[in-house]
């Protein structure tokens, strides 16, 4: 997987070339942020989603489920709310979220069928359709290009920060743009936990190669972040592709356009990590030496998870007795006489165990290397040549704060 | 299930009768608080064991199995120490356990392979053999059972209390008692945790008939709590029975001792999660019409383990969506148009959810009701007759300080 290019690390466009979004408040939140964005393109989209995996589905969720199987090939634009959930809201719920899609569609000239729906916020409330309406009605009177960020912070609920992401890949036709941004902080987890992102594209991708790299881009991106391990009724991650650039990717350019929506969503991802609520670094976990790559993300994954690694990490404190613990737990097989635990990497890691005992190591030095941002954990389990990354963050009091506090 | 009456919330003696116990401090804590708790019968007794399932485990669990496997029908006793965990030590770990095995066995004037070795507090460091050979000596001169809870103080790692329970049973031959204690606070999740707790019987059960009952209890106690879904290198749940009673226990008896020694363990249990770090209150969650058991134990264990469930409670904040959430993600196909949501239990219980939906409830009173200890959490499934109950915590930003400077 390539990492992404320090430049790309500032806040990037969060639309493709050709896209379009405004955004309003209109009062779903009481705190009076903004809470309603259109994102639209004049031409016809193909889209690709991947959704919650929890049984219990928001009312938008199952809506652009029925959208993308009826139409993946027309799509025009989605319209997101933060602030409502519309979640464990039934069939009102259902019928809010379609009539949330046919105000949106109209005000572009689209049909109801291509205008998918996203929200995020409280569980179990309707959406205010009074104030939606209104907020859909009012967003052509704003600027929409003025601020790039506004949609994505449109979108937040706990983040303390819009998520943008874009890359440009040069194919053999031209170069397209792909565009994204994110909104995370709680129930982060594996398996699409709660968050939404939305990718944009000016190439010209058929909605099954659309998928396919979507798929292949969640899987080693926010299929390998968390946060606290919950995961959301409303996790959506959804593509758009527009063909503005009138460059297509076809079977020999679908390797580098993947990889291009690879690196756009591992930063979303990352940035979401980051951003977990009371996170006061990213901490990243490399596991090499696997048998294979899913004995080598369940490790990673445990490690990720556990709650006496990420406040040893938030304490600076070298504590690789817990790594190794959650390691020891994950339910791969590991060979605790083969691991090689390092903080950092390259020529200033510090080795902590080797073959599995303790060595002497710099316990300054380590505690600094922890208090690093990103973190750097890396684990050998000396079994074989797999590897897999995750990201997560530490674990502050700051979050107990903030989820204690968080009101239904 | 059965409950404990309230008498034996109450501090109960850690030992039956015919058990002796002693402890001091021989400085592995540096605090100077007891450290080393030694327990022994007169007579030969039959034992059985639980240990972690973590693939990296501790010597003394390594040695315990090794004595267990060899002769499960000729134990005099087991030597505690807190402080060090003698975990992640190699070869050298595994001599100091042995070594501790025996001269703790001296002092009873038992064999080698006749004594147990628990340790529990920081991995990855050495156990100080001359203090603990000096502290073994001591253990001589102390008044035994002069404070029933010295031995149950002396395991204590970042518990705020010590934890006994105890309960009497009338068998055909006549009564017997079984008693225990526990140590637990971090790294707690099913499948034997971080814990360690013995058990001691004055009855007379062969080794078999006693490895049965205590797998059944511990599937009804210690694996069904959690604390922070960590899983440590040296948990073990042991039993002793040293037939002082004179009553036997047979086939006939199995289930009525079987039901008492549950019992016993689920006090035990119940006490660990209550005294997780930082924990304010116990947190009992009951999953009732599931299709099996298996599946209720899914669903109650997942929103146990659930930071925002966790957070929510420590706030008092009525939450129903996280709680929801949680079983939606359980892994277990749940209809989330079946499920009844309550807090509290019997006449004074308070519905959130019917159906699948939220009903209205008076937030004041439900968050009252969340705010008891314990809180009472009830999910009905409406798929089945089967349920099962899992205790936690809440979750405290003293849990956050407490592992974020606990020291390796």
């Amino acid at each position: 997987m390539t990492t992404l290019p320090a430049s790309q690390k500032l806040a990037a466009r969060p639309l493709a070339p050709g896209f379009h979004g405004a955004t309003t408040a209109c009062g779903l939140k009481p705190s009076g942020a903004l809470d309603l964005a259109l994102v639209w393109s004049d031409r016809p989209c193909t889209a690709a989603g991947i959704f919650t995996t929890n049984r219990v589905q928001a009312a938008p969720v199952v809506l652009d489920r029925e959208v993308l199987t009826r139409s993946a090939g027309d799509i025009r634009g989605v319209i997101v709310n933060s602030g409502c959930a519309n979640a464990v809201t039934g069939p009102r719920g259902l019928e809010d979220a379609r009539r949330m899609g046919e105000l949106a569609a109209a005000r572009v000239g689209a049909a109801p069928a291509q205008m998918l729906v996203m929200s995020t916020g409280v569980i179990g409330v309707h959406l205010d359709m009074t104030k939606l309406a209104a907020g859909i009605e009012a967003l052509g009177r704003a600027d929409a290009q003025a601020e790039p960020d506004l949609v994505a912070r449109a979108v937040m609920t706990t983040d303390t920060r819009p998520k943008t992401a874009s890359a440009s890949v040069a194919l053999r036709g031209g170069t397209v743009t792909i565009a994204g941004f994110a909104k995370g902080a709680g129930m982060i987890h594996p398996n699409m936990a709660t968050m939404l992102a939305l990718v944009t594209t000016d190439a010209t991708v058929d909605p099954a190669l659309l998928d396919r790299a979507l798929r292949a881009a969640a899987d080693r991106s926010f299929n390998r972040i968390s946060v606290d391990g919950d995961m959301s009724t409303n996790d959506t991650l959804m593509v758009l592709a527009s063909g503005s650039s009138g460059v297509a990717v076809g079977e020999a350019e679908s390797a580098a356009f993947a990889a291009a929506l690879t690196d756009v969503c591992a930063s979303l991802a990352r940035q979401i990590a980051r951003d977990g609520e009371g996170a006061t670094r990213l901490v990243e976990i490399v596991v090499r030496g696997a048998r294979n790559e899913a004995e080598a993300h369940r490790v990673a994954d445990t490690i990720g998870l556990s709650p006496l690694v990420k406040t040893a990490i938030h304490g600076n404190d070298p504590n690789w007795g817990r790594i190794l613990a959650a390691a020891g737990y994950s339910g791969v097989e590991i060979d605790p006489a083969l691991v090689r635990l390092t903080f950092g990497d390259g020529a200033e890691a510090i080795t902590l165990l080797e073959r599995g005992m303790p060595v002497p190591f710099d316990r300054d030095a380590a505690s600094k290397m922890l208090a690093r941002d990103p973190s750097l954990i890396r684990l050998d389990l000396g079994q074989g040549d797999a590897s897999a990354t995750v990201w997560t963050c530490d674990f502050s009091a700051e979050y107990v704060r903030v989820n204690a506090e968080y009101t239904t």
